[in-house]
């Protein structure tokens, strides 16, 4: 592998190597510095932040993409970036990129998603991080805009020196040329998902359920990703590992102190 | 069912329903209200905040627990969650316990924590929620002082109205007797697990790997987690699911004006 002296960019997904995302985002950047590609051999979408530690990790070299150093791995995206650092790069790179994931991340779904996880496990090592994605299931989505928007974004980040510890999660609309209206710093809309199990009985008279549900926006905040998509923009949340309650924590100081020992 | 006006309590876990774990959980509150299980029917760890989407999902009664109301599930910490709301109980309940997870999850551990994920699910559905972690892998751990910490926390809870959406993440250290100081409220520290990959070679003369890590804590301030289970305390955090970045995004909203459209 060459550096050269040029920035080193680690790009992972969770929708797997051969996904048209993770194709349209090493398009997008491959310009902007030495790009590494370790990605899962197979999707592994709704796998949030785990880790393979039952089984045997598999790491292969893959010739998915022409002139990209890439591999694939039988883990998952958290799996990824932790032997890319350690098995591959031998060193941090100097940014990860994760996605283009086929679907949203926005609002709550950030904790259920493998494309974020990724990019939180670099953000914790101390990289500079982003994930992306798109509002778009479909397999052939077009990823015109998510490119640019991608681009757009990564440049930045390796102009700037960024805080080692910056994780972003960026979402693109599904829109089409001037229908797109900008990129838009945003903050976590507070939504949910209405759980509707689709129950069903098997050959030999078995229940089972198979998930469903319909996604619910409960926040009218102004400056959320949620509204920010449904305007037209791509939104960016900067992103925390640290989920301490900060009010929480001064307020059981206090209510508990009867139970407590400071 | 019976609620009779006792408050409910969920009770899962990630280690699954014949875990020493969760049945020491069940004795130590199960006179303080109507107690329910649902947990996986295997174990789940290091599974993060995973929901099955790409396979159906099976709920058998249990007879695990005498006396108990008790369900297993297929399917991961979260589904449990979601299927006891919404087929089992057609309510919230009123407050959801999860654990007593064997080994810890405190500092950065929470994000790859089955435990925590399932009582995250629960408290973005608005029920007061709680994950507990004992820091002892082994299978015969005593659970004495566990116990008595998950009683302490849980019958607080159900005294005074909690906010809907709390979510404490408490973590018992391994110590006995007078050793146990009592509970703290604390802060999630900054840490992190430093990857040693076992590379080995199969008997096809292929690569694999098996993931060990070594846990490093990076946080010297006197509040966080880790330094009060060091000092003999439980320690409590209190935990957002809003993972906003608050201060990022105000510096982004001034610095990358020149790409963004506000």
């Amino acid at each position: 592998m060459k550096h050269e002296g040029r920035p080193v960019i680690l790009i992972t997904n969770d929708d797997g190597i051969t996904a048209p995302g993770i194709r349209n985002l090493v398009d997008a950047v491959k310009d902007l510095g030495e790009v590494i590609v370790v990605a899962p051999d197979s999707p592994q979408s709704g796998m949030g932040h785990a880790i393979t530690i039952g089984e045997p990790l598999r790491l292969h070299k893959s010739n998915v993409f022409d002139g990209i150093d890439s591999w694939e791995c039988s883990g998952t995206p958290v799996d990824c970036v932790k032997l890319a650092r350690d098995k591959i790069l031998h060193r941090k790179p100097d940014l990860c990129l994760s996605g283009i994931n086929h679907g949203a991340n926005h609002s709550i779904n950030i904790i259920y998603s493998g494309t974020m996880s990724a990019a939180m496990e670099a953000a914790i090592e101390g990289i500079p991080s982003v994930g992306f994605s798109l509002l778009d299931f479909s397999y052939d989505a077009d990823f015109s805009i998510a490119g640019h928007v991608a681009r757009t974004i990564a440049a930045q980040m390796l102009q700037t020196a960024m805080p080692a510890h910056t994780l972003l999660n960026v979402n693109i609309p599904k829109v089409y040329g001037e229908e797109f209206r900008g990129i838009r710093i945003c903050r976590q809309a507070y939504a949910k998902w209405q759980e509707e199990f689709d129950h069903r009985v098997d050959p030999r008279g078995k229940d089972y359920y198979w998930m469903t549900g319909k996604f619910m926006n409960m926040d009218e905040r102004e400056d959320t990703d949620v509204q920010a998509l449904q305007n037209g923009f791509a939104s960016v949340v900067p992103v925390k590992f640290d989920f301490t309650d900060e009010r929480m924590k001064q307020n059981l100081q206090q209510q508990w102190a009867h139970i407590t020992n400071h």
